[in-house]
């Protein structure tokens, strides 16, 4: 009765082929708004240690599809592990996020940098995908992922979160050369990283762009576009990723979906600020798209869900290539009775006769 | 050899008429970034003292003229005067921005919202419009302001500021009529506010619709941009404020800058996630705009300050219309020689020979 995993409805929509019923997962789906997740995080002692331990990350992963007829799967991690293999130090610390004790400051912090070794400085996140895959059991495909290059020099000139990342954007400006050499260590450590992924059991692969919409049109052109571009590539080339869905996600960054759309990537991440049939029309049938509900929206109504839902599916219209999917993650206020009545009303409204 | 006001190239600019140079002025121009500013807030005691006094408005508002040859001054107030006057009370806790001590909550709350009289309940904003242009003294004009109906319905149903601010999407989706009575009745305040600022002597107006950005497009095009225009139609029946030049701004909403230009208003502000050259094709020339350096970019290097500026002179290119200035407001890291500098580089590149 199982489908054979490689004809997932979630694996066929992001390579644009007919499906069933239109997929659906949720960003940040392991999270604060499932009481199952704070009770795990509680034992664990701390997000690191949730984080950092394959088999209470494993837990968490497979919560939500416990609750949920889910259509993916994404490894529970954290898109910092990347800098904290590369020794800058991740901690958090309470109700203010991630920070790292070893910022980047200086021109020699960049050139000192080097390109971690999944299966040794990242053997907790390669260990967790394997025990996932192993105990998902084929039931959903398995995403696998990381932060873009832009994104973590954000953080790691930083040190912490900011709503400007000014840092990352003076040095940018002031040291091109400088930056385009962290950009790059970054994107090889990605690359890498996600191969590794693949390698271990991930069955889709997808790089967040989190901050990249931060940046004015050129600037994004030149220090985040450019370097999804290199990572897409290198995952090609490559005799395992290459043969994986890679799907890229720049918030905010709408204004560049075109030229994403020819970066050689399988499907483009689509925040709620657009109106996904005219994203579509946009990127035409290169991409598949994955969106856009607003997250703000699971704190309506349960009709209001249904109803906002069944726009987002009918904008996007009768093509191939949907993966139905939130704006931005979930946030830890949601009901999670609010997101059943999303997911069913996905799975029922734009199921095929 | 003083230009009579009317013929100020700011207020030129606003109308689309040939200037002799770009005019700039800098969101948040009297802020935290000046030591002199930082030393009016201390002996005020408070921001709210501060922006109540009318003494203590004119002379923060005055600071950055002394500095640098910027082309108009803004009235230094809060964007939360207009809930405060309807009796949500307005206060300020330090490092955690504005907060209402009695946030709408219910369909009551909303039904019993009077429209303040800006001479009565905001008599101390139109106090301090009176001084300040008379202080100045017709050296530049005088820009009066209000946050838009959709941001202050925001915070209003909120209490305080938020990334997501979903209790005002939820009652958005969940009771469209109340939503739609609350941001009627804020329209009808804002405008009312504007033209009263208009009779106290501001030259120029503009609606900050902060959050707009944070709303889908048919929520944006509900619940957002119906109230702007709306708004701009009221000032434009008023017999003083009609003769004003009237700028939109939402941050975060450049898919709508085409019907945005429809609205009737003068020059639509533009953030720094477009290029200003596309804007210009997009509204073509029905409206002048104002912007848009990204505000980080004063944290770079004053070289790297000249090229950004001439990058957004030459993206709006040789037309009339242009008001520069960043693309949201300078934040209090950025060191007051790098305004000079911004200043003096676009008065002296877009000089017209």
């Amino acid at each position: 009765m199982t489908t054979p995993i490689p004809d997932h409805r979630f694996l066929r929509a992001l390579r644009r082929e007919p499906v069933d019923m239109t997929p659906i997962w949720i960003m940040r789906q392991a999270g604060r708004y499932l009481p199952e997740y704070r009770a795990t995080r509680e034992r664990a002692g701390s997000f690191l240690a949730l984080a950092q331990t394959p088999e209470l990350a494993c837990e968490v992963t497979l919560q939500p599809l416990a609750r949920f007829a889910l259509d993916a799967s994404i490894l529970f991690s954290d898109i910092l592990t990347i800098p904290d293999a590369m020794g800058l130090g991740l901690h958090f610390v309470d109700g203010e996020g991630p920070k790292l004790r070893h910022p980047l400051r200086t021109k020699a912090d960049i050139e000192k940098l080097g390109v971690p070794d999944p299966e040794t400085d990242l053997r907790y996140v390669m260990d967790a995908v394997r025990l996932i895959r192993r105990e998902l059991n084929e039931r959903v495909p398995l995403i696998g992922f990381a932060g873009s290059p832009w994104t973590l020099a954000c953080y790691m000139t930083e040190g912490e979160g900011s709503s400007s990342f000014s840092r990352a954007k003076a040095l940018a400006l002031d040291d091109p050369a400088t930056m385009h050499r962290l950009l790059d260590t970054i994107a090889r450590s990605v690359a890498s990283y996600l191969a590794a992924q693949a390698a271990a059991g991930a069955q889709a692969l997808m790089v967040f762009d989190t901050w990249g919409g931060l940046l004015p049109p050129a600037q994004f052109r030149e220090f985040s576009e450019r370097y999804l571009k290199d990572i897409v590539h290198r995952l090609k080339a490559d005799p395992i990723a290459g043969k994986l869905p890679v799907t890229l996600f720049s918030k905010g960054a709408n204004g560049h979906l075109e030229t994403m759309a020819d970066s050689g990537c399988d499907a483009l991440g689509v925040d709620w600020t657009i109106d996904i049939g005219d994203a579509r029309r946009r990127v035409g049938d290169r991409v598949a798209l994955q969106g856009n509900l607003d997250p703000s929206f699971l704190a309506a109504s349960p009709d209001a869900i249904r109803t906002e839902a069944r726009r987002v599916i009918d904008s996007f219209g009768a093509h191939p290539g949907h993966v139905f999917n939130l704006g931005h993650g979930i946030t830890p206020d949601i009901n999670p009775e609010h997101v059943a009545v999303l997911v069913d009303t996905v799975h029922e409204y734009s199921r095929r006769g």
